[in-house]
């Protein structure tokens, strides 16, 4: 399909990517900034621009991978009647774009993006669209670049984000303090990198819920007092400790 | 080195089959349970036995594999006077097995394992001695099972195992939360796998606190408004939804 990407961001980046490696053909990527716009359409062999009166008008799909904010400022100037627009926000309505179009949609990756790392992840990617066409259109786009294809509505989207905050924002923050701690603990923070890897790729085999270890579980008072009175000088982490042990506990007798 | 087990869980069996894949020999497991330690004997090609009295005493080492409150009352079975005797605690200090032995020490695997799953995992070895012949040979020991072998005391290995409560204890329950939400709402969590493993992967390339994304960290309050109601069906969630959130930002700006 002929792609026209607006956003020069880490969503934008890694998708056209992705897009490109499948065959499909960027024909343009818009940007704010002109700078990033063309930076972003040299790697993806294609020309870009700043301006809105520019855009081409002949592509297939018009995917726009920008900040939610921005999604409402850019429909106001996005009117291509008879094209598919479709945004890849976890967050925001699939109706935010029924003035630009008729055939409208979501396309939205579950799934980290940083346009820094040039590896490409495997990307679930969620879908939704304003009709059936559009809909089967978005699911043959996604299965190009994709192996797990799912439909769900503005709703659904929003629940799936949301187990995404746990597994992905909040893991990353625990690996964050961790991290800190062991800077100023003088630990080598790399020497929990094969626990790390091991706690995440058991998930695929067992349940999380059957697999919790720890002194939470066993409900080990006197690690965790230890653990607590090592924890006085670093206060965030003893607030997060005690809610997170309690919840653990909470977990195994509910 | 011919090695005594006791014990007969998760370190116990899976340092058992660590030990014996790397050419030592065990020539016996100790276990309460006669059935657990004559089915990790089977399984180590060795013998078993659950009476004090008959075990061997011959052994280069004795690798004390059991819960903590159990070392404290097998130290008072277990006199090898000139042989090695070591635990796998995090939390308990060297200095309670010196009444079994003049050579004593720690051999603790910094890792999450599991009897049931064969694969077996990288460990990063934390060990620590009564003396530096003794750390010697723990180390030759661990080196043949581990790429990773790191000397700490007793209070700076559990600071190892603190920043390990975080990185999987409390990693591993968000995932269970995350599943049971997803169980409860409809979405197959499956879907986050990939999620799951970028995040843990990244954080080998890329310091965590470098590449923290999500509402939190860029204090989107609509998107957390809107998790919260989300979660009013989910107390404990919200409770850390909230503390996680704000550990996030304060993190940030801090």
């Amino acid at each position: 399909m002929n792609i026209v990407i607006i956003g020069t961001g880490n969503t934008a980046s890694v998708l056209g990517r992705k897009l490109k490696a499948a065959g499909h053909c960027i024909v343009q990527v818009y940007g704010r900034n002109s700078k990033d716009a063309s930076e972003l359409a040299y790697e993806l062999a294609t020309e870009s621009t700043n301006y809105w009166n520019v855009v081409n008008k002949e592509a297939d799909i018009y995917l726009l991978a920008v900040s939610d904010i921005a999604i409402g400022e850019i429909v106001r100037e996005l009117h291509f009647p008879g094209k598919i627009i479709v945004h890849t926000a976890a967050s925001v309505s699939k109706f935010i774009l029924d003035k630009s179009s008729e055939h409208y949609g979501v396309f939205y990756p579950l799934q980290s993006l940083r346009k820094e790392i040039q590896a490409l992840p495997d990307i679930p990617m969620i879908i939704d669209a304003s009709d059936p066409t559009t809909l089967g259109q978005l699911k043959m786009l996604a299965m190009t670049i994709s192996d797990s294809v799912t439909i769900a509505d503005d709703e659904q989207r929003k629940k799936i984000h949301l187990a995404a905050v746990f597994c992905n924002n909040f893991v990353n923050h625990l690996y964050t303090l961790a991290e800190n701690y062991c800077n100023k603990e003088g630990i080598e923070f790399k020497l929990l990198m094969p626990l790390i890897k091991e706690t995440a790729g058991r998930v695929e085999f067992v349940s999380p819920g059957i697999s919790q270890t720890g002194p939470a579980v066993r409900n080990d008072h006197a690690t965790m007092e230890e653990h607590l009175k090592m924890l006085d000088a670093y206060p965030e982490m003893k607030k997060l400790y005690v809610l997170l042990s309690q919840s653990i506990y909470f977990e195994k007798v509910s």
